[in-house]
């Protein structure tokens, strides 16, 4: 359980004990709702606006409207940092589900979204940001609809659990060969200075920390290219890396247990990492 | 909310209204588990074994320990059933989850899974099976493991509501104009006197009522043929029904507007529904 006692759940702020759901709840039932897990750096929440907008475009995919407008989700989150005093470094994590009602397929009707949201610590994946970390790879036996940030995420848990048990940090999936994202995280491959991920199609979701990678590659010069790499192409690139608002820039050394080039983070990797240590602000003294 | 009172959980008999999950439940954030819906009649469980052997190969493709046998889960039904009083037709919804636990993708450790089921009145779909019913075609878009009885249910949740959008019952999902099932039903062609439907492969889920169709048609002598047919075969099928524990056997007339031969119910889907009907104890005044 969080540390955090105060949630958001409906608009209103709640001690967390107190919020539970009934066994019809369509998030239960079905996955029918959608999430967003955003960053928080003492105490600010990093890419807020991207996050917010997203959130808005899963639920306008399945169709769930939430009464609230982004602003108004923007200063609830605000007033749960506020309300639990939080000023470290965490997470929020939010869900919209379609409500709870009788378990028929097709949607309720007269029925609100159920809509919470919780605070939590979390540390930088410091070492891994230093020193990188392993991969395996898996085939991508998800939807076709992975553009909407659902809360079906047994494919995902498999890949993660896998990639676990192999004494691995991610597992990278691949439709045919041709790689379109890791079990929670996007994936970018660089080659002759250049960086390729899988183009942002109903396939892969489009992650906030990639939106932000792709502006700093802009203002780095560094080319950033929309195509998918294939598993051949891993173990002839240059540095791999992956993204999540979790895990920041993340390079990635060894795949499969093979090392990726010397099987350390390359240059172009760290040059995001510095990039991104700028924009979220994260130039201080505990992190030197 | 169902008009049952008494609910199994955790191999316990409880008040509903007592029955909630905590906000960090791996049902609600990951769909991670599994479920079966069981249809009883007057009281009694029908195809109880079939959907007991279902629900532990669908745990055990997910790899959840579930602390009762086999033996154990039809006892406790059979006693959610008399402290119930249900006599009626019904069904039971039973779910089993990987738990609860503070929200990580990888499986948590020393968790009890969370096992729950309750009763739901739920009368025949007398004119259905008399008349037929519409269906729609969608593109398949689910996950390549559609045979685990997964939570990961929002596709299946979409196209039904598309269904009943255009007038429809169900939703005959195809991949690249391959049939798989439908929404939450197989569907079956009939063309010169055979029965033709997809293999059951991980691509579709494997019916209960499927099961006992394919023991029917043994039985009747009419060929059952594992065997996709396509987008095209439909139009130029004899009969077309679809089957599944809450619908039976139900002829399919009409898809995507167009008639299937004459739009009535053909002389194999009745055959199937006497066959259902007395293996099923159905022969009753009531539903003369």
């Amino acid at each position: 359980m969080s540390m955090y006692p105060i949630i958001l759940s409906q608009g209103k702020f709640t001690h967390k004990d107190s919020l539970t759901f009934p066994y019809e709840e369509r998030g239960l039932h079905f996955g029918d709702g959608v999430y967003e897990v955003i960053r928080i750096y003492d105490g600010r929440l990093y890419l807020l606006d991207e996050h917010v907008d997203r959130l808005f475009r899963s639920l306008d995919a399945i169709r769930i409207e939430l009464k609230h407008s982004k602003a108004e989700i923007i200063n609830l989150l605000s007033e749960l940092i506020a309300r639990n005093n939080m000023n470290q470094d965490g997470l929020v994590y939010l869900q919209v589900s379609r409500g709870s009602a009788k378990r028929i397929h097709t949607f309720p009707e007269n029925v609100e979204p159920n809509f919470y949201a919780y605070l939590e610590n979390q540390p930088r994946n410091v070492e891994g940001i230093a020193d990188g970390v392993g991969a395996i790879t898996l085939p991508d036996e998800r939807w076709q609809n992975c553009y909407i940030k659902s809360l079906n995420l047994l494919p995902n848990v498999l890949a993660k659990q896998t990639a676990l048990e192999q004494g691995c940090y991610e597992a990278i999936l691949h439709l045919d060969g041709r790689v379109t994202e890791c079990g929670s995280s996007n994936v970018f491959l660089v080659k002759d200075g250049k960086i390729y991920t899988h183009p942002a199609t109903h396939r892969i979701l489009k992650g906030c920390v990639r939106i932000a990678v792709e502006r700093f590659a802009n203002d780095l010069n560094i080319p950033f290219i929309e195509e998918a790499f294939t598993l051949d192409d891993i173990h002839e690139a240059d540095e791999l890396f992956l993204t999540s608002s979790m895990s920041e820039v993340l390079p990635i050394v060894e795949v499969d247990q093979k090392k990726i080039a010397d099987g350390k983070p390359g240059d172009i990797s760290r040059k995001l990492q510095e990039a991104y240590e700028i924009d979220a602000q994260l130039k201080r003294e505990k992190v030197k």
